[in-house]
């Protein structure tokens, strides 16, 4: 099959199929910040599997683990029995993860992705207060399945659901408006409002689908004091965030507060493996057995490669790096959107979670596919796509770094100076 | 860690956790239909992941592709990217399933999970008819995220939403009371039966986690006519029961019907790694690209396990076998039904997805408990329990099918011997 | 104006209009059981307002009493504030209909309108047990907002919502199929049926809008024992059979039953004024005042007139008349059916509710288009407009009641004569 | 029965009564502005009937023509049969309201209640567009059954629904915080924000029941661009704010809008008759015959007073009186806030639709206790009951106005000597 022959796919697979039609290649290796094609094309990865891949692909450590728990015939899936590999996850995230940090929370094995820990995440919330609304914000983006989908903003995708969505207020994320915060406080507190006390509020700290809308910890903080004022679980959907993605294992850490449920998945499993945990302030974990299950909740491997992956953290340096890594990116970004004017850009994010959203109509898919054309991938997100988004590795070496920018630079000048149209 | 040691459970997971309560050890081993604790206690496993795990666990020839793809950095995570190992997964899925049977279908890849297959298959109802209502029946199990839990019967469960689940109608499964296609057929034929025409039915051919009811082939056959007769969509969810589990790849192939859309999941990467396809009807693929999604939608090392489990079903012996130990286990069922009057006991099941409803209270989860303690693993099911549940996988060796027999005679034996209560 | 001349409707009226079509002619006065429009022309009347004039037009009595007040400037309109006019009426209503009938209800005035009614009782329910769902039966007719209408069955008029009905599920009424009881209380004993224990149930004794089908007394009485094992409230909906439209005041007193809420409007007035009430066992009546409201529950006009009507209670021979008139009418319906068998006729109804159902299509609306071109004012009703509905006043003359039965005969006969197409 | 024998209420109505629990008291006769008790105690009525008794009590003009009908025995209840007396009220509702305003509209019957006409109103505007969610404004009063419910704001009503209420967004009614319409505007823009584009905008031009608050003209002018803008209807709710309340007919004139829907109802029949009607832009009428209908939709005696009571409007000098009462009364709160500052008041309203909003808590309730003390009905309204409310009739004689201003005055003067307390 040469990088062309999508015949397959076009045959057999359904027409929801979707990056494959911006990165029309066959890949089949991957290493790092690297992946290959079956023509043996390269691919520079700044895209990192929508946040999926922060430890780059196959990292050699997890690999390691992996290939020899299963050549030992280590259980693969065990449900929500108890297992060696389980126990070793739950120490080890207990020790390297939650204690430093001083958090106190019982982890729930939901079911392996994202909108598995979203909607147990939402469960449990209405449970605890017998509430049924949910507060969600603008431009959120939560999973597909129908009660994430209920507290996602993108209209297409809740226009899928092909049934209203209900129990859901959306209230204005942070710059959404102005006095974002005033407005959601107001209408918690007019007894006319025609808006209930919600069971929950649920956010990213940091957009990644919306478009890479950036809370500032003032206003994060803000939403955990209308929490605690009215009693309201406050939930951080960290799936994409989370992990490192913004410099800090959890992306709310330099914000100060502490969430009452957080949402992990995506990048936990550190080697791409389907895994998602819910963490549950102790005294809220009401659920009775089996309440909430999901046949794929027990997938010891990614309990191994997950339990490699926190090793990362033990080492100070792995956050600094990431620190240095995003001043590079964002210094790069600002240098963009100075030296092109013509691409209306506006730098957007926080950490390695990054983009310039263009104003330019279709500018910022056209900046992606050029990219593609030499070599890199690297995606867009935005209601109307409007924002190219840089989620390379968070390990990536330096010099990949900054062949990246080269990259992307070459992508932007060849299309400002061409005219810009759709 | 001692067999008995599951502190760092009880001290860091969730109450959620619900199967390491009626198993109480730490698993590590596992091959075939045998799984070890820390102890090396040997388990025989009547239980197969419940259902994820029909040809066993760890099988040889799957681990050993699946070393191969990892030792050689194959791409792990995809996305809905092509990949050379997701067109292995299409092509022998299209050879050795599809084509042999006469089914044309797309193939979807909704996420890695029963759930996401059935939400994505009622969206796509919902979005080809313009219909909001589906039809569900009685003691149907079709997953726990919202849309799938709105379809699924268990009151516990349903509760568990902790909001009113809407847009279904809920109608008689097979032998829930008589005459319950008359009634249904009536429903839809009367103007003022206050039961709009629904977009689908969605429906397991023998449900598991719902009692091991078994609808009957010509039953089967009229709500398939019905559906055509009103176009309505027929979703089978075989999700537990297909891959094999009761005898043929696709549950519903001896009934002679061809479901609009099919869900499979559980024991599709044949590994018991996450993994799940929607199969679409040519004609409704009417999808836009991405407007249905998940981040583990493209889980390589499951397809490269799923398409060495699908070898297996080159060798029409494969199937055969399958049947012969499906009458092993039902001659055995009858005869303890006949042997131990006193459970009051009714042989439920096809295939090898079978079981015994005994209408002495509690009696079935004390016959599970005494096989545990006999070293065997092996659930319960249905609305109160009342079905002990024999889902051995589909290869196992025969001495062990017998001495699976063993153990549960005996634990009946003690059990009638002994008086019942509660 | 003259017959024909309906120029200022077809201008100015919405489109929605519904009997002006069935019966074109501009009425202006009426008396008894006889209207009549601007030509002149006189009609029988057996169509009662759709059982909103059960003792006929303006009746003497209730005129003198209305007009007294009238003259006298008794405040019409006083929301739930209290008047003499409706101390009166509560008075009244105690003595002659509770008491004598050891019935011990609250009060509540919730709007005067059948759905007003309806809406009101289906709010207390939900509220006394803190459950949502209700059931209702298959051809049930509540009313057109959207509480009453989510209760209601016919698909035409749920459509019109314009958004899916929800927190409902309808049931098989008496004789929609065999076995109806026995399967609504096999969803409800069954833990997985995806039925949970509904607030209430709601019912009419006899169908009205639904095509004239009347419950079993035991399948009412069965109905109540259902609702009681489950603490299910039971709701009667007499707002087309009660006020002794099937011969005695309330249609479920034959029947043995208590419910414990029931809802009048229509006839309650007497005068054919806006009224309706909502009556209430006491240890029920947790309402917080003005929970539920509305701007017309202090209809004085209506208290008066309807204050007026109860004294024909006082009179035992009022409800004898009614039963003697009941036999006229079934007596005269059987014959129908014997004698022209081409109309595939059956009997339908109890009391002075009574029809026939013809199962040739569109036979019912012919003989209402005949009657009319005879005099006769009679009406359709069923999801096909397959009954036509006798529904004379309870107090017409025993002559004009045979008149009546002879422009139907002769409808009819006109209609078999003639070869029967649509 | 005395004034204080409300033995009769206490033990057979509701608990859900309201009214009579602040005015205590039986009363019997009204006239113009005038009401007594059955002690003979007079009060002037500053409360209309909570809008329903624009033209004061029993009326002179009215009741003559009502008399006249019902000795005459005119047809009283006609469903929508056509009618003379409401061939009279269509004809003169064109010539004197809909042509001079030059607004062509069809009539729509939906029965007598304001719920009536706002569900009416919903459902079309829903049938109308395909759509399914309505946008309501923050403190909205529309109606008590469950579709006029969901667009209401008050959670006290909301709560007593019973289940969650759906489809409907609330937002920022004028001046509820700033940059109202921007923030609406935002919603709907973006792509992400959660907000479908929605069938409606139904909004009073002065939220009654929700405390008084008067949008402006310009605001409402920019909502008409935005529904414009997006082919969103436009329902205005004028049960309330219509037939003169504030000085014009339609209270929305003077903003120079033109709804694409219109509410009616309360004071429309001029008697306090239950009445309701919906006005449709003539392309939207595209109802079904019978699509929504109500047993009372055809009240004659209503059609006769209404019509009665339009030929004030043939009057210009009636608007015109309206607001010089107007003037009196603006210029009165005016100086009721600036002369008792202890009060924290802020005159609301326009036109007679008025009142003064006391940030002292209970004080507004107070007043309103007093002033029936001495004499005088007048209610509170606002979701912390914190405005007194100035309804009086528009015809009120200007030396009753001033004396009820007296009342008031005497009333506030009185509380704020003493010290105020809850």
């Amino acid at each position: 099959m040469s990088q062309t022959d999508l015949t397959i796919f076009d045959k057999l697979e359904s027409e929801v199929r979707s990056y494959v039609r911006s990165f029309p290649a066959v890949f089949n290796k991957a290493k790092g910040e690297k992946i290959w094609d079956e023509d043996g094309n390269e691919y520079l990865d700044f895209f990192s599997g929508a946040g999926a891949l922060n430890y780059g692909h196959n990292d050699d450590k997890m690999k390691a683990k992996l290939i020899e728990y299963i050549m030992d015939d280590g259980i693969t899936h065990s449900l929500d029995k108890a297992s060696t590999a389980k126990a070793g996850f739950l120490t080890k995230f207990n020790e390297v993860i939650l204690k430093p940090r001083q958090l106190d929370y019982k982890v729930m094995f939901p079911g392996p992705t994202g909108t598995n820990t979203v909607e147990s995440a939402l469960k449990l919330a209405r449970k605890v207060t017998g509430r049924t609304d949910v507060i969600s914000f603008t431009n959120g983006f939560h999973g597909m399945t129908i009660g994430s989908l209920s507290v996602t903003g993108n209209s297409f995708k809740r226009k899928g659901a092909g049934v209203p969505l209900q129990n859901v207020v959306t209230m204005p994320y942070d710059n959404f408006v102005n006095d974002d915060l005033d407005y959601l406080e107001r209408f918690l507190e007019e007894a006319g409002s025609g808006v209930a006390i919600p069971a929950a509020m649920i956010l990213e700290t940091v957009q990644g689908e919306g478009g890479i809308n950036t809370a500032r910890f003032e206003w994060l903080k803000r939403v955990e004091d209308i929490c605690k004022r009215w009693d309201i679980l406050l939930i951080i959907d960290d799936v994409q965030a989370g992990v490192g993605r913004t410099g800090t294992f959890f992306s709310f850490e330099p914000a100060g507060i502490k969430p009452d449920i957080v949402c992990l998945s995506k990048s936990l499993s550190g080697y791409g493996l389907p895994f998602a945990i819910t963490l549950i302030r102790p005294e809220l974990d009401i659920w009775e057995p089996g309440e909430h299950n999901g046949t794929f909740r027990g997938n010891n491997h990614a309990f191994i490669t997950a339990t490699a992956a926190l090793e990362y953290w033990e080492d100070p340096d792995f956050e600094k790096n990431i620190q240095v890594k995003s001043e590079m990116v964002h210094n790069f970004l600002e240098k963009m959107v100075k030296t092109y004017p013509e691409m209306k850009g506006e730098v957007r994010g926080r950490g390695l979670m990054a983009g310039i959203a263009s104003d330019v109509d279709g500018f910022s898919n056209k900046v992606a596919a050029k990219a593609f054309e030499n070599g890199m991938i690297m995606e867009t997100s935005g209601p109307k796509d409007e924002v190219f988004k840089l989620f390379p590795p968070l390990n990536i070496k330096e010099k990949n770094l900054e062949k990246g920018f080269e990259i992307i630079e070459e992508s932007i000048k060849s299309l400002v100076k061409e005219p810009v149209t759709n």
